[in-house]
């Protein structure tokens, strides 16, 4: 059975022990939050993720969403856990207090994003994208929208979604075709058809916000011509506005979650930003939504990786091949076969890095939010910038290992719905397609953050590794992670100097070792946070148990002996370059490939 | 959308160019066997899975079984389809023409096998189990069984099924608890409760026989206390068997194959093989079904590489990073963007290896099959021991990644059920978990088949990859593939020392390398099979499209400087060992781990 447990203990080690986070954030100008602040506020997250949401996954994924002649309508307890969540004030916990919200930081929210995302994947898209859009309004719209929508939104009253994909128009933007008509009263009338809009209505609430692009009737054609408009389901006197969900997509997963097709029929709507600048000001939500989905990856990592761990100490089949553990037992649990824990510690290794990286990475954002220090600011968006698209990718890709991990542990177990394992593919894998493909998120690591104000973000980067490796060296617990470190942190510098010299003979070149590098990126980064938690666990700190410490320099030990090797491989794949995707022997189009 | 079109050039191919299986199969004694026939019953088969059983792919998932009071129900359209390949001829293809069979080679019945998995892996598996038990029946019955059974069920009117796991016993059949007590009349009566039986009960024929694992009264406990037992649903004089299906169990996939729970209830069984042998006897089935379940990964994967190319070559979306392909169009078709390339790439260089390997050890068994030479009888024996979990097992991982990279292709499209993709990702996903979990497949190639004969089996692979690289150098079109194809091999030979040394110092060494020796293993042995193909493309031979033969080498290339470079990862994560997997600080039971 799928399993799933609050991570405090992880979480509060994070916090506390791996980022120091409380000290930092007072430096930073956060007076008002303590570390006790950050365990409560964990521990009653923790309890509604369990307790409230995990419940409804199997339930929402066997019921599903249905459209009816006036909406959408959610799966059953959808509706009482949406009003939990918003009744405990969990909407606004890192809203700006000026429309209500409660101010805490990115740090805590991550967090606890986490924790939603682990118990219920569908659930969690619903505020997930209220979130971005309020980060869109807030910095883009003017105040009479912002007074008029970010109270209701930051609230959870209203919710948020993004209207992008058109059917002829999905990654490549510039060929939508959705217009926007001016009306007299300074509003816009939309019309046109978009799809793949994921929570594009609900009966969660009696509003929503549809954040949508469009084109003026002068735009330019191709992606500087995209203007962003706010398109409510109600209007301010309470009609409703002139669009319809014609459908919602049956779906490999997520099945408790909205994902349709809408129609625009002269819908009123309101611009967000300037004329034509849509693409930027949609960026802001993205790019909330793009560390938002890396986390939906982590939490269902998490899951998975509880789940597979309970299933493999309590399955008795076979023996350890040294000799049983359990004699007086017909079996040993399977826990003591080497091929179930390479499974298991694989699944949980790569979760808890991926946690630490997307909490280093809202640490930095709350540094910079309180701040007048340029310079913090400055850092903040480099790593904000560089790792987004890690975040996105490795955490969706490895989510995904670490469910397919889980269900090969549980063998035919793993393959029956009963046992809510298999859900966890079939969820995670929307979140490697979704909000940028992982291939656009690999090109725009190659393509842009890599080279990025001269390469100052990845510079920061090996910078930390070095720090961190001299940490693990100066400790004897420790130290014989540091070199797998090193070396996996010089291929990654390595192919970043290679990628320079061959995207300068052709841009092939970054394309084609797009998806390598950023896996690589990802290992390397990974290792890089399980330095900091071995490091951070040979303190000895107190308030956790010993075994737990130990266990994270025992997975640090694991990480740079069993994942860190496969940097190697990523090196040679990338320097073998781009000829043979492009080999004469193929054509142009492969159109001779099949036979 | 999903397609499927026989590949019948690329079989045709290498049925003629690069297996030369009709001179071969001359040599060992096969009469009537001409190169004609082969690519005649290739396009008849291919007709029949392209035009009766892949249009039933969809609706059967979406309709799936049922189980109703007197029995299992397939979905609409099964029924016809299963008479069509019983009229046909088609299920006793390769069968024993004492019995009724047609005696076909073991390598043209694996190429129409895969043609039919490709186009429904869900229909597949009842002749593909029936197969199998036929061959147990064969090898291990007595006269009167097999007079009664065989013809009935080589002519496809009875179908068969295997009953093992029960839900204490997967993996470890030696805990099994059903029991069969002897009759007067020299039957037994079966009396326990069975799960996870694939084809246990369906409506398309009128009988049907599971081969079931039991125990005497008399047996001892473990495996060497279990006997095997042929329980027909029907006895002979046309009444029910005392033996009911309980339920079919929802999965992740599969759906329309029926996974049962069964209780026997004083079921009447014919003993088949010796007492207390029974688990040797169901060797003969379970290994002609790890077989069978890699050729099933291969035709997911044709069906995935396939759909992939089609709507890479169909869907516009952005440019080349080096200009526009189609500078009319709103944007280029996305196959022309690295990353599609490399995943489209990818698809096609692990299909077509893993069928050429399937094909080279069913070619082998063939050369056996009527010869009196002792040294060809071993040969093939030795080919099938070492590459049958090979073929399992990278024939379905390989067959899942191929699913997986055809539905990131398509993005969003691929995640919605109607495009039939994400169906193949299920579908594959379970032929990774039955037949014997791929990390049992592992163990059976690290702790078995690796030392069998003194290391003679895999001393012949070697030999064989040096032969493939002399005559890749010989050849300037190809002479770079040979480099990488002999590093990989010799990978491989270091680890099989390595493995041989670390596991008389531990049993604890070769087990926690075995899912990485394998994959080495299956990486090595693909790169063997594209050196062979491209060998055979540089000869041009007559009646093939100059633009196919030319792709079959660039594909070689494609897989030496893509997917080798994988080896020198696992390489290094082999000889890292198992200590970080037993590392003290994880604890025995890896209890602490979560938190």
């Amino acid at each position: 059975m799928s399993v799933y447990q609050p991570p405090i203990q992880s979480m509060r080690f994070l916090v506390h022990e791996v980022l120091r986070a409380p000290a930092i954030l007072a430096e930073a100008g956060w007076d008002e939050v303590s570390g006790d602040l950050f365990d409560d506020v964990l521990s009653q997250a923790g309890r509604i993720a369990a307790e409230v949401l995990f419940p409804l996954n199997r339930s929402g994924d066997e019921e599903g969403v249905r459209v009816e002649a006036d909406g959408v309508r959610m799966p059953a307890g959808f509706g009482d856990a949406y009003r939990a969540w918003r009744e405990g004030g969990w909407n606004g916990l890192a809203g700006d207090p000026a429309y209500g919200g409660q101010g805490m930081p990115a740090l805590l929210d991550t967090l606890v994003t986490e924790m939603v995302c682990g118990a219920n994947l569908a659930f969690s898209i619903v505020p997930g994208l209220t979130q971005g859009a309020i980060r869109a309004i807030a910095a883009h719209a003017g105040d009479a929208l912002k007074d008029a929508y970010l109270p209701r939104m930051i609230s959870g009253d209203w919710t948020g979604a993004m209207a992008l994909t058109e059917p002829h128009a999905g990654t490549d933007l510039g060929l939508l075709r959705t217009r926007a008509e001016p009306a007299a009263d300074g509003s816009h009338r939309l019309t046109g058809q978009k799809m793949f809009i994921s929570s594009a209505d609900h009966d969660l609430t009696d509003n929503l916000v549809h954040l949508v692009l469009a084109r003026l009737p002068d735009a330019p054609p191709g992606t500087r011509g995209i203007s962003l408009f706010l398109v409510p389901k109600r209007l301010p006197d309470g009609s409703r506005n002139g669009w319809a969900v014609l459908s919602s997509e049956q779906k490999m997963g997520l099945h408790a979650s909205p994902t349709c097709v809408v129609s625009y029929e002269g819908a009123v709507g309101w611009m967000v930003g300037q004329p034509h600048r849509g693409l930027p000001a949609m960026f802001t939500m993205m790019n909330h939504e793009r560390l938002f989905v890396g986390i939906q990856g982590i939490g269902v990592g998490e899951c998975a990786a509880q789940s597979a761990l309970a299933y493999a100490r309590e399955r008795e089949q076979g023996r350890a091949p040294d000799g049983p553990r359990t004699p007086g037992r017909p079996a040993d649990a399977i826990i003591h076969l080497p091929d179930v824990r390479r499974m298991v510690l694989t699944a949980r290794a790569l979760t808890d890095a991926g946690r630490a990286l997307a909490a280093w990475t809202a640490l930095w954002m709350d540094r910079a939010r309180h701040g007048g220090d340029p310079a913090l600011a400055e850092e903040a968006e480099d790593w904000a910038a560089l790792l987004t698209p890690v975040i996105k990718a490795a955490g969706t890709d490895f989510g995904f290992e670490a469910a397919v991990l889980a269900q090969q542990v549980m063998g035919g177990h793993g393959y029956i719905r009963d046992n809510g394992v298999e859900q966890l593919v079939r969820d995670v894998r929307a979140t490697q397609i979704y909000e940028g493909t992982n291939g656009v998120q690999a090109l725009d690591l190659v393509q842009r953050k890599l080279t990025l104000h001269g390469g100052r973000p990845v510079a920061r980067l090996f910078a930390a590794i070095d720090a961190a490796a001299r940490d693990l060296e100066a400790e004897p617990l420790t130290r014989d992670i540091a070199g797998p470190l090193r070396d996996a942190a010089e291929r990654l510098r390595g192919v970043v100097a290679w990628l320079a010299e061959a995207g300068a003979r052709s841009p092939l070149a970054p394309a084609a070792a797009a998806a390598d590098t950023l896996k690589l990126m990802a290992l390397v980064s990974y290792g890089w946070m399980w330095g900091l938690m071995a490091t951070a666990a040979a303190r000895r700190p107190e308030g956790y148990d010993r075994a737990y410490l130990d266990g994270r320099i025992g997975l640090a030990r694991v990480f740079a002996n069993r994942l860190l090797p496969e940097t190697v491989a990523l090196d040679l794949r990338i320097r073998s370059g781009h000829d043979s995707l492009f080999d004469p022997g193929l054509t142009d189009d492969l159109a001779a490939l099949d036979g």
